[in-house]
């Protein structure tokens, strides 16, 4: 039959998902420098056999016959939607421009390694050039080929559509000029508020990596993550990878900056736990991946902001900090908890609070927008950066590319679309909190004495092994009764921020 | 043109080898437990994909019309000789039993791993009958397809053919007959003499680990082992694996047996060296791989045996083991010496001396022989086991599985036909060492100042550049004069441990 004929094909798909996403995480984590040529190649090598097999012409007649299936279950018939989706999505590029994009991004991100620390925007901007023309080669023909059933208005569409399904522009504008006609005001109202309070204290003394990482562990454990289904490992860039049934954590330990390391593993722990409890009996074929980044990104910021930085996640864990990090002033709760909400507009993205946080995005997804629209170019980041660093944080960032349009891997590695999705997940995150807190209405207990089962039950069954059974409106419709609204996030900011 | 067709799509399979090399490795050194059925269902899937590729009916015509063009190069002409093998080799096997094969010998070595310790034969029987059936299944196959154009007289041909190309049964029965009726009376001989002399001492103390580890590291790199280009990583069952161009050897630490886990990282370097040196320009064809297992294993025991526990490198040595792991009469270049030389029949294989070795290789290469050819069957292996052992070796092994015939992890996972390797691997090794004095007469004293760069150019120009170019008799009397022949490894072992 037609449709268990896909089934299979897809679950070829899966298997080289497993091998690509353990070839990325190894190098990242494990693999030497001079290996990167060779990795380049295979991993190339496997996205052309995956574009090869969604373009074989005998899927034609398998999923028109299968569509024409009257006998298929709920889930059967999302899972056919999704193969369908991928399907058109890859039929859509042709396989040359597929292996020109693994190519161009592989070389960028190589040469971004170095070029990075040496401010070298100059080298850099050809090589991101190749990248963004690309992007916009293949955003055309996505939106060619998908836009009536997609409901495409333009190129950037079809970009931001592959990282978060159903989420485009005109969803996310109206979105965005809420949070930027809001957020300047609550940032300012924080700070002045903030002001009043003594600054908190930094440890005095740096903390032994051993030390970190053994907290990290107890953290995780708590967490609910499993070591015998998965791995921690040190790394530049953290990220959570590997496979449902593999997780693969990593973090980076800085003797001198434990507070933010200690967040960071408690993030890629809510992605790796929504991985891991994505619906077993679905894993390897589409319906059971996880829905888009918006939605995976309000799992880690869940697991880092909702729940991480509350004041009884901090009570609770503080005593944990001190027995593996040693007695310090700056572990006492108090002083934790008002590290763990401090807020200060700065230069870098990955350490913004999560009030600033989003106008890092925002600056973003206006400069890619306008690229892949035509309406800007490569060349005009650096100073479209500086003007909008300066509007929207008050920051002057003049030269300083490092920590300016080169500190992120997203643009060089060839996701552009995808900066949207941080606060999306942010605005998912609040949202599903309060949801939350309805629904289990002892959470901050449970919180408090670190017994956190119900949380993740909830989770779980709301989202976790929903895979992507549901479009993403439907998902959060049922997880929360309402579809996205920022009023959520801006809610919780006040409150936590402003004891609103 | 045809025979550019065919290099693309062996160009694809080697992107496969390594996907699978990577995740092979990833599964020994860095993989949760709960991730082993995952990985057993990606490396199953891509071993389906890679006999797919193979089995594809497009290539009939493209090897007919590529075997008819006159315009290719010697290198082109070996290479399409190796593809040609593979080629017919993977037709010979239906795609069913290559699943089978695999998915059996993933479940034997897995449940082999708990089993062991248990010294559970009784549960490990059925699992290990399953993978002996397929091989015999698999080589009655590959025999029917090939036996005309291999000179295959027998299954267990087919079997050693695919380890050793070119190396059958009537090629190993006299040398091994030779072996079996040598060996027994110069283990004697050695025996005797050792015996007038003082037991060598073993290390007062414990070894910490990240000693041997720091010491490992110096050892690999005087052997020319480049970690911008590979890693070294601690394992259970050290081997050698990842990539030509990004090696990654393991090895085993234990505090309390520093001297033989020294040699086993050397062992493995050599391993590691064959293939980072293998040529460069045909690296993704099959003409750029490694020979046989017996050519591999020549180049790991070059390194171990022939070079690592030759008097000069010992003396050259023992001031960098002295360096590292602290100051004890054991690491004196004396004693040292004795116990890199030390005789001793005992039960493992992987602890063996050289002499006693290769009787642990041709008891079971009798056993295996006898089951594929269905003179014998799994459940003779305890007793037939117990009998070599006593009659080989004079040991008594009776109930004794852990150490006995559950040692090794080559059954469980399958590999039937490659333990002669082994024993082929040491005979080539004495072969290239008696060519190697003669073509570089002062080899002794570049060993004794560890300048080993004149070493592993000749290597190099005689073995490891030459990938597949040559077949194996062909090979080894480019390299020595000769094709293989026992009198050298033979040579070596009276002039080593008789002083003749």
């Amino acid at each position: 039959m037609s449709y268990h004929e896909l089934e299979r094909t897809f679950y070829r798909l899966s298997q080289l998902d497993h091998a690509s996403g353990m070839l990325q995480w190894d190098r990242y984590v494990m693999m030497p420098p001079g290996g990167n040529a060779a990795r380049s190649r295979a991993l190339a090598e496997l996205d052309v056999m995956r574009t090869e097999i969604l373009q074989d012409p005998a899927l034609d007649e398998r999923f028109a016959s299968a569509l024409e299936a009257n006998d298929l279950s709920d889930w059967q018939q999302a899972n056919l939607r999704q193969m369908t989706l991928d399907w058109k999505r890859a039929r859509a590029l042709p396989k040359d421009l597929v292996e020109a994009q693994s190519l161009a991004s592989t070389e960028c991100e190589h040469a971004w390694r170095t070029l990075r620390p040496e401010n070298n925007w100059r080298d850099f901007q050809p090589l991101l050039q190749k990248v963004f023309d690309l992007a916009r080669e293949a955003a055309q023909a996505q939106r060619e080929a998908l836009s009536e059933e997609r409901g495409f208005a333009n190129d950037y569409d079809a970009l931001l559509d592959q990282f978060d399904p159903g989420t485009l522009m005109h969803c996310i504008d109206p979105v965005f000029d809420r949070l930027k006609s809001t957020l300047p005001n609550l940032t300012r109202d924080i700070l002045e508020r903030q002001a009043t309070r003594p600054t908190p204290m930094t440890p005095a003394k740096p903390v032994p990596v051993d030390k970190q990482d053994a907290l990290a562990r107890e953290l995780m454990a708590v967490l609910g993550f499993n070591f015998d289904a998965g791995r921690l490992d040190p790394t530049a860039h953290p990220f959570s990878g590997g496979a449902p049934e593999d997780s693969r954590v990593t973090t980076r330990y800085d003797e001198h900056n434990v507070i933010e390391g200690l967040m960071g593993v408690i993030h890629e722990t809510g992605h790796a736990r929504y991985e891991s409890g994505l619906p077993r009996d679905w894993l390897h074929q589409p319906v059971g991946r996880s829905m888009g980044m918006g939605v995976h990104e309000s799992q880690s910021l869940f697991f880092e902001m909702q729940l991480g930085r509350s004041r009884p996640f901090i009570n609770a864990i503080a005593p944990l900090v001190r027995k593996h990090l040693g007695e310090d002033p700056a572990f006492e709760a108090d002083n934790l908890h008002a590290l763990y909400t401090r807020v200060e507009p700065g230069k870098i993205r990955v350490n913004a609070d999560e009030v600033t946080y989003p106008m890092h995005v925002i600056l973003r997804y206006e400069l890619e927008r306008d690229i892949i629209l035509g309406r800007s170019e490569v060349a005009d980041i650096p100073e479209r950066w500086d003007e909008a660093m300066s509007r929207y944080l008050g920051l002057d960032t003049k030269g300083d590319f490092r920590d300016g349009p080169m500190q992120d891997i997203h643009w060089p590695m060839g996701a552009v679309g995808y900066f949207p999705s941080y606060t999306l997940g942010a605005l998912n995150a609040a949202q599903l909190h309060a949801a939350l807190v309805r629904a289990v209405p002892d959470a901050g207990d449970c919180i408090a004495r670190l017994e956190l089962q119900p949380i993740f039950d909830w989770l779980a069954e709301n989202i976790w092994q929903k895979g992507c059974y549901l479009e993403y409106d439907d998902l959060m419709k049922q997880a929360t009764g309402d579809t996205l609204n920022p009023d959520y996030f801006l809610n919780h900011v006040r409150e936590r921020y402003l004891g609103e």
